[in-house]
């Protein structure tokens, strides 16, 4: 299966393509004449380690299509993503005096797309935008919904925009200099879709995770198809998450809580996550809302595609209080997703502070 | 006329009241539980001179109301309108964990509000936010139609959002603190709205700037809602200015370029669009697209005023590097408004660089 996929995110006049094909890089240039009307100016944010690898690919097909380029290159890791790294982007807008109607081309993992993303918004008020995604977590999650952000020292992702991309550029081939730990998280996020809402699919993830590991083509395209597929689905039903697209938080609670109590240093955002849901998995059966089992299944298949599953040790009070937990509320406003079984999310409001207590203590 | 008075602007989902009522900053309050239901927390934005006038009651109308409040206070001044100050705000918000259903409370001009505005729309990808604006400057203009920002060392106003506050409260008595310099520099927008669409309007601000010095509460009153349903309807069909509302930017690609070229000291924001419409006036007539007379019409209105009518003087290339002119680029694409007439504004698309030349040479 290296036919190329297409599919259409529908939000009104913020709708846009998923182009999924092998090969695809090179032809970005084409591709954004066709969606612009006519070459223009455009400015290529990546990454120091994306773009040694890909940039020139992109820059040529978009030359040879007439395009004028100018580059942003930020240094790569989560730790960069900041409003000082968006700052330095915003700069390079303004240096090159890019007019409302010119492009950004996003070249890079989760965190270029999700600051390229946020600086777009941004500059003129919003200037747009398209995701070229070279990680599987960009590929299968992070690109498509138009969730855009950096970070704040107390919390991840804390300040950004709801701003969707133009187009959204997948060449499943980039994945092949991609280093073996974040192929790894990124299958985090391609299980996230199978725990919330198919169970078939999660089965599926995890039977094949030596092909995704070996990346074959078919799998790995299938995979990214219909997690895209997914994604797109819960955007177009809830764009600005007012209810079901928390759905896509499973795991993720927690999963953020563990980023920041160990200083984006110690886990990949995909491996945060996998323990994450390993935890909610077994919430869901302390409160009595999943058949005993459900958390074994997580672990078995977090097991199969090589994620870590055991949870790092700290207090419950250090996990309340990460997670937003505020001494001045009355009981905990926390919304946790959590599973009646694999495959079927739900969001629970009603969590306690003490429910997390007991929880962490299993753990311990 | 001390009535109260109430406009809507209906933006869908979007869509918020305008109500101005003499004495109502002590109604804030109440209006906010209406509003969001249920008193919670919120946070209250101001600067340095507004602060110490109003803070109090506008707290402790929040508190009787059963609101929870928090405070930041930024300096006072175009100046401070930049990613710096805008961080701190988030730095604010993260320390009070706001969340995502607790508003902004912005009690300043249009740099306050313009600052907290795009602090809402980022923090958590946005948070409710009301605006409560103490200058002419800000009731008549900016805190209505969601325009919010920061300014760029190289360019005003680069930075932003278009996010549209959930409620517009103005109380006109809270003018009577104003420094003369900001009432006159507010002016300016009020007789731009009748230079854009209402002959008759521009006449009656001409003629009664008596009063409105004077801070004539009738007609302070009748100014501030005429113009309040100008800027509603240019936003309601044009909320992210595709089109029409760019007409609101008459006397703004000038003013602009003065207030950059001045480095934000010489000259109050609606000083310098006043010099902006007269400008735009002369290259009106320059272009014979205006009667001649009209450039004169403007100035004896902007005098009448005490608004200020003479050009600084800086070269053609200056101007027109500061307006965003780009030698990568043929030709010029600099939009400009300019007139028909007095009451009769439009989008220029066509002015070529020598005509500025010319004109900025006419003022030397």
């Amino acid at each position: 299966m290296t036919a190329i996929q297409q599919y259409r995110v529908n939000l009104d006049d913020r709708s846009y393509d998923i182009h999924i094909e092998q090969g695809c890089l090179n032809q970005i240039g084409k591709a954004l004449t066709d969606l612009f009307g006519q070459a223009n100016r455009c400015l290529i944010i990546s990454n120091d380690v994306v773009a040694p690898l890909y940039i020139e690919t992109v820059q040529q097909s978009l030359e040879a299509a007439g395009w004028t380029v100018s580059k942003h290159i930020v240094p790569d890791g989560e730790k960069f993503k900041t409003i000082a790294t968006w700052s330095d982007i915003l700069d390079s807008l303004m240096d090159n005096k890019l007019a409302r109607n010119e492009p950004i081309v996003a070249l890079g993992g989760g965190v270029v797309g999700d600051m390229a993303g946020f600086a777009a918004s941004a500059y003129r008020r919003g200037i747009p935008f398209v995701q070229v995604p070279t990680t599987v977590l960009a590929q299968v999650d992070s690109s498509v919904g138009g969730k855009t952000a950096v970070s704040h020292p107390h919390g991840k992702n804390m300040i950004g925009a709801f701003y969707q991309p133009r187009l959204v550029w997948i060449d499943p081939d980039v994945l092949q200099t991609l280093a073996p730990n974040q192929l790894r998280a990124g299958l985090a996020e391609v299980i996230k879709y199978g725990a919330i809402w198919d169970a078939e699919f999660f089965a599926y993830v995890r039977e094949h995770s030596k092909q995704l590991h070996e990346l074959d083509i078919e799998v790995i395209s299938r995979v990214i198809i219909e997690s895209c597929r997914y994604k797109a689905e819960i955007v177009m039903k809830d764009e600005t998450e007012q209810g079901a697209r928390a759905l896509l938080n499973l795991g993720h609670t927690f999963g953020h809580a563990i980023e920041s109590m160990t200083h984006y240093t110690e886990y990949l955002h995909g491996e945060a996550v996998a323990i994450g849901m390993r935890m909610a998995a077994r919430l869901s059966e302390q409160l009595g809302y999943a058949p005993k089992g459900t958390e074994e299944a997580m672990v078995q298949a977090l097991k199969a595609l090589e994620l870590p599953v055991d949870v790092p040790q700290f207090t419950a009070e250090q996990w309340l209080d990460v997670m937003g937990h505020d001494k001045k509320n009355v009981g905990s406003l926390i919304r946790y997703i959590l599973l009646r079984d694999i495959g079927d999310a739900f969001i629970a409001e009603d969590v306690k502070d003490e429910d997390i207590q007991t929880l962490i203590q299993s753990f311990a």
